[in-house]
């Protein structure tokens, strides 16, 4: 049996992302596909603009059988945690294929990169210090180190500068340090990259970073996004302004990060995951001359710290994220549960299946299973729903797994 | 020289205010009247309507000469601990006359309560902890021992059972706590009472309660209460709404309030100042439900619990004050500073006169002085003004006293 197994954000689910799971299913030939989602908060460290639940409907509509969440611990995570935590969930599931995007699109450089830099890596790792010593961030310092390296070889290695190659490859690096036995396969992006936030007009395909800018600046009609997501993303992002709610952005907890500085001792931000060298005195300092979040990041910004880490330490301090926590929970190879956010009939199927084999728990409501990890996720959950004053803080907790035929 | 003492709060100033000044004023012969007034947020735990800025120029415009800061950590208290800050930070000022309002008007009666209550202390402190035992709250619990005690003597004493004799009574114990020479005198109040909540037509004086219901009924029309405070009022009022600002009441804090309790530890709320006997639990249970102020605190509400004690908790909770600050910092009879807020050239001359013999320092700018009383009132009086959200924090920090002629 064909499992397939992708690793998504769908913030929103759009015409590339269908792109690519049409294609990863014929390229693998899966009886049935298995994504790890991540829930309310993103790699980069942001807010998804709806809930988990509609982001599920819009898999499970796009063509997806089952979806897990990735739970926030890791999914707000640096590429290395969150792909052994995504790869792991995908391997407990039995899934045997994982199929990403990449900008490379040849497997067989991931495998070889992923070999050679385990080969050398005392090498990369000592000059990546000395790189960082010179007051650049550390994604950058890989970068330079890496190309130092491999430039004078005959070798023939990924690009790791293109984001989706270094996912990719991390990826791989994690089926091998799990010892999986899933087999990894690559579909080269078409048009879009990652972080392009421009969109050419008559084309289906862009990213979802420019899907979500085009939303903003058009003031959230989804009119302007009509061309690049399928008509099932459009019906439920319709749904979601029918219903009152509305597209969620930084700005919207821009008032509880201004209270939480205000109100957090320093010695207790200090005790934030991801806050270091002292950036606690920087955030607030910074956020005495500023009135939106736009302005407060680039306030703090410097080279040394990418808009990603800093947003990434941000949201740990809003949703009380200490170092002890995670160090305590962090272990993104032996993940605790498996949380259920939906699935098809054939995903149910799949999952009876293979059920009584699960080392994990399998949890469909967050109130059946006691886990400090889980609780993180509803905290976060309910959090991420603050924005919508009218709502109470319930709906998370009751929440069952999307089904559908 | 006789020197004025009021305590007070002033929100807003009205014509009841306008009308027990010129009486204390007339009553005293006063030279120049010094206010002690209530910061950012107020002896029931509410927020201020308007900044204290705003109320210190309504009471210059009124009539005072003087207007001191009553810092956080004393303003938000039981009427015991607030009056000991407040006589003695009029005390430090050398203030020698104290008029307060009283539904009695006898101070004579304050007096003879005092020394009557203190001779027989134990007797109604026992009583107190035998009637708490059953389930009444404090407040509740001290009025029935007292009229326990004394309805079968021929004492002449006080009603306690009103808010405004409760807390002269307490100005008359915290001057004799103190040893102060000031002289306490007292003007019975005029119709208002000090809970009354509805105003009757065709006069001029209503309490600041009956006039915010009035300001929230109407949809904040200042029309609403024209004829129920001073012009000069009127017009500060009138130019908080034109720079864009609101009144500020319970409802605009409360996503912060949520907000807190989703993300803070119970061990941690636990520390907070007035959280006892496991309340911290009711309060997340009861949080889960509501999406307002109003239906959170109906819910939280018990015949044990207080409105006011649960605003007060909330507040400390919002406020991020522990138990652990305020045992290290509550002195309410040894004031750390004296902060002033206004001054007309009357309260400045007086001010230079007695300068030299001030035994705490005199703050004008909070820039200038560090004490973590004082950083406290700083850090409150920004949270008072998160709801303008256009607004930075600086604004209080960089303040200075207001000065009229």
């Amino acid at each position: 049996m064909n499992v397939l197994g992708v690793i998504v954000e769908y913030n929103p689910f759009h015409y590339g992302h269908l792109y690519h799971l049409d294609a990863a299913k014929k390229k693998t030939n899966a009886d049935v596909t298995v994504a790890v989602m991540s829930g309310s908060f993103l790699q980069r460290g942001e807010p998804a603009i709806t809930s988990k639940w509609t982001r599920t409907k819009m898999a499970l509509k796009g063509g997806v059988d089952l979806v897990i969440e990735l739970p926030y611990i890791y999914s707000t995570q640096k590429a290395e945690i969150f792909s052994d935590a995504a790869v792991s969930l995908l391997d407990e599931l039995k899934v045997n294929q994982l199929c990403f995007g990449s900008e490379s699109g040849n497997i067989d450089h991931f495998i070889h990169t992923v070999d050679v830099v385990s080969s050398r890596n005392n090498e990369i790792d000592e000059r990546v210090r000395d790189v960082v010593k010179t007051g650049v961030s550390y994604p950058r310092a890989f970068s330079i180190a890496y190309r130092e390296v491999f430039d004078n070889t005959n070798e023939s290695i990924l690009d790791l500068g293109k984001p989706n190659n270094i996912l990719g490859y991390h990826y791989v690096k994690s089926i091998k340090k799990r010892g999986s036995k899933m087999t990894p396969c690559t579909i080269t992006r078409e048009q879009a990259n990652y972080h392009d936030t421009e969109v050419t007009k008559h084309q289906k395909i862009a990213s979802a970073t420019a899907i979500r800018k085009l939303l903003i600046e058009n003031n959230f009609s989804i009119e302007a996004v009509e061309q690049y997501v399928p008509p099932s993303t459009l019906t439920l992002l319709r749904d979601e302004i029918h219903t009152g709610t509305h597209f969620l952005h930084w700005e919207h907890y821009f008032p509880f990060i201004r209270y939480k500085l205000l109100t957090t001792p320093t010695s207790e931000l200090r005790a934030m995951y991801e806050c270091e060298e002292g950036i606690e005195h920087r955030l607030i300092k910074m956020m005495k001359d500023v009135n939106s979040f736009q302005s407060f990041m680039e306030a703090v910004k410097t080279k040394r710290y990418t808009w990603t880490r800093i947003q990434r330490l941000i949201l740990h301090i809003l949703t009380n994220t200490s170092k002890g926590f995670m160090e305590q929970h962090c272990h993104p190879l032996s993940p605790q549960y498996i949380r259920l956010l939906g699935m098809t009939n054939k995903g149910r199927n799949y999952l009876s299946s293979i059920k009584k084999d699960l080392r994990v728990p399998l949890v469909s409501r967050a109130s059946e299973f006691q886990h400090e990890v889980l609780q993180k996720d509803i905290q976060v959950s309910q959090l991420h729903t603050l924005p919508y004053e009218d709502e109470t803080l319930q709906q998370e907790f009751k929440s069952v797994p999307i089904q559908y035929d």
